[in-house]
């Protein structure tokens, strides 16, 4: 994790939430959907398959914790999960709560329309950062 | 996998490419992007947390396997990974070849512009199934 920073970009459209051993997890300032940010803490990285295999299955029980608690509280339809990195490409991983009739519904959320700010953390995030705590995450 | 189909719209949209032991993989049809679909084949899986731990671990082989030949075949200069799933609900992940100024950049290839009709496997494809067959998956 030497020399690990996150990228500007990325802090400046995230709040922080907690984090693991291997990653940080973030919350994306757009208060229209419930969307969580999973940030490996190595430098260097930018694709998936930039990770070892042992990292990944880190990153992959992290993801997996993140996406069961954002579910859990927030009761979504459906998750979307993606790796894209086009515009910042330190590798980070959305997970958003998707709802039928949300503001970008059925489309991806990425280019839809305007963020609404969000400048503290809602009540579903807070929700999650429970959640992963129980389970050894760190505030 | 008993019970598992495709779903008809996702058959409509990509090409046949190759499987392994859990997944098939297919080229999405248009000509624009080198794009790749991965599904699991097994009934009622919608998101990847559906995926049991075992399930998730040898489609994220997979994934990974599928990433790398497509990098290699590609020398893309970034891969797009996704797993949404808002219009059809089947198990998808998406992999996506991204090169900066290709018709989405840097924006996401969902919703963007008119897919070009592609109705035959172009040379990339072949290229990647030919890396994959030499891994142990199958035509």
């Amino acid at each position: 994790m030497t020399d690990f920073s996150l990228h500007e970009r990325l802090d400046g459209d995230t709040l922080a939430l907690c984090h693991s051993q291997t990653s940080l997890l973030r919350v994306m300032r757009d208060g229209r959907f419930a969307w969580l940010v999973l940030i490996p803490r190595r430098a260097g990285l930018a694709d998936m398959v930039d990770l070892s295999t042992d990292e990944e299955a880190r990153v992959m029980a992290e993801l997996r914790a993140a996406s069961l608690a954002l579910r859990a509280a927030t009761q979504c339809h459906k998750l979307n999960v993606a790796s894209l990195g086009n515009m910042v490409r330190q590798l980070h991983i959305h997970i958003i709560a998707r709802f039928e009739g949300d503001a970008a519904w059925p489309d991806p959320v990425w280019g839809s329309g305007e963020a609404l700010p969000l400048d503290a953390l809602p009540a579903w995030a807070e929700a999650v950062r429970e959640a992963l705590l129980a389970e050894g995450w760190q505030a």
